[in-house]
């Protein structure tokens, strides 16, 4: 398959302003008091942008796609956990019995997960989809961790993987990441995208001491000089980016595309939606913040990119876990512009 | 069917502390970072002390129930809407046609409305049980709200409801309510077992304006001055109480004699809980807070039981909708303890 980004980008619009407006009406003669359902109204009214109608298809069949990947930073000691555990949690993922799969599988939610930068093999499975683009990222620290065609061909994977699940019927993308390290690598994202610094931007991950967090945020800091401003995006993706930031990015430009919306987890998918909206800006109105990572960049982020999370439940795990726990959020906010009363209905006029 | 609330209340007993330290422990194992699932977990071990186990079974049968009442205070203007609502939108809650039974039917979770207080009768449904205890409470500002017998009639009526669906197989309570004016009866609950004052505890309802909102505080405090302190949970139930929230209080106490949860809605469900709580103090860890509800005095309920919300997205609708929201966060927690790999499993020594 040949890959044009530029023609992808081409293809990416924004939200139908019309159809938000029309379910902004709905909403308004809908049988509740007007604006009774605060955050869940103003999402209807997004996916109503979305998908172009007021009365948007509930999204019956998600999909939630993980992408995993090693990064050559860990070598500066920034994480407590071994490397090899990317490659077994991302077989563990696939197998359904991680956090992020078993919550998956309670709702109903197929799952996929993309090896498209692990050092070790994966262990086999019918899920997870061998798709390596690089064996390990090098040192975001004192070089670019991956080259230009390496983001590239990251961006494909994660573009034509999440093609052939729409066109097998998804009509909701989830994500989620795996990766140890990868907080290293989103902390310097979000930093040089949003203009925020080190300090800001860098946390810590899946549980670091003080030690390792100020011996993280150093390496970041150094990261960010070594870059400097004035980057393109994908510039900086390659600066930064495990392949599995780079795959998210690609993930996001084909649901946008599509119309097919997306829902964000943790600071490793926010780090990417900051980089597909740079490439694409239109592509913004077409996620979803699924929740608030503690990872103090997540919040960076979502502000930036100006979208409210829907959970807030202080996790900070990734796998695609907060992005899971928002979908029923999103199926219901659907499910009431399409299946209420109206008070016309019920025989009262406005 | 008789009914001793005192023998009812003899069998409530609190978490099982074994079975929470048991579930602490699990999840400490399982193959994440420990505590990378913030409030899930927490949530995942208040379920085991349930549940006396440290892998409770996810609900996988909720079941809503909506308690509807019409408050005699409505005449002094406290709401912008006509009393009839209330039947009216019990009949369309029953029906499934209103936001919270919208959305029970996308996650397959059964409701019933109980009629216990309204003015008007609600249109027949299967789903709605006429168990009219009074036809609209007496005006709280001037007189007790209800006699102490229509309030244990009240309380027996949720009772029983919750112990027929318990019955039939329900392992979730989730609440409802729906009663013009009730948000201003359950300012009077809240500042009176909160201690609280009116003005901190009388917020916008379905969302009064300013003048009314400055009449609907002045209403909460000369009830709050006619009935005064040292008064008993019923004593303050009969004074301020709709209907509806007696029969929550009394699905509350079947819930938590019978050891199966109850997820509270807003600040109608969380009044209902304070007395249910002042009258069975071990109730309290079989309570789960839905979400946090834009009504002042939720907030000061939910701090006064000690429960963090689940879901925080501005909702001010009640009958139940925020409760069903938080239903599939409690069904994954209960199932990360279940189903996950633990770091055993995978070869890792702790």
């Amino acid at each position: 398959m040949t890959f044009d980004l530029s023609e992808i980008v081409s293809t990416i619009t924004g939200a139908d302003a019309a159809a938000m407006q029309a379910a902004r009406d709905r909403h308004a003669g809908l049988a509740k008091p007007a604006g009774s359902l605060g955050a869940l109204e103003e999402l209807g009214i997004r996916l109503a942008g979305m998908h172009g109608t007021a009365t948007p298809v509930p999204a019956s069949r998600p999909h939630l796609i993980v992408a995993a990947g090693d990064h050559g930073v860990h070598a500066d000691g920034v994480s407590p956990w071994p490397q090899a555990i990317t490659s077994i949690m991302a077989g563990v993922i696939a197998d359904g019995r991680a956090a992020s799969t078993v919550m998956a599988r309670g709702l109903g939610i197929k799952h996929t997960v993309l090896d498209v930068g692990c050092v070790m093999d994966p262990k086999p499975h019918e899920r997870l989809v061998a798709a390596r683009v690089v064996t390990g990222t090098r040192n975001l620290r004192t070089e670019d961790a991956l080259t230009e065609a390496e983001t590239l061909a990251a961006i494909a994977v994660g573009h034509d993987q999440a093609t052939t699940v729409i066109a097998n019927g998804a009509d909701l993308l989830v994500l989620g990441d795996m990766g140890i390290a990868n907080t290293t690598a989103s902390a310097c994202l979000v930093a040089s995208c949003v203009g925020a610094s080190a300090v800001d931007c860098t946390g810590r991950g899946t549980g670091v001491d003080d030690a390792v967090l100020a011996h993280k945020t150093m390496v970041v800091e150094q990261a960010l000089d070594r870059v400097g401003v004035g980057r393109r995006p994908l510039e900086l993706l390659a600066a930064f980016g495990g392949a599995e930031h780079a795959a998210l990015v690609g993930v996001i430009l084909a649901g946008a595309s599509r119309r097919v919306p997306v829902v964000l987890d943790g600071v490793i998918t926010d780090a990417a939606a900051l980089i597909a909206v740079a490439v694409a800006p239109d592509a913004v109105d077409h996620l979803i913040a699924g929740h608030r990572s503690v990872e103090r960049a997540a919040t960076l982020a979502l502000e930036h990119l100006g979208l409210r999370p829907l959970v807030e439940l202080d996790l900070r795990l990734g796998e695609g876990s907060g992005a899971l726990l928002a979908v029923p959020l999103v199926q219901a906010a659907a499910r009431v512009l399409s299946e209420m009363a109206s008070l016309a209905d019920l025989g009262f006029d406005q």
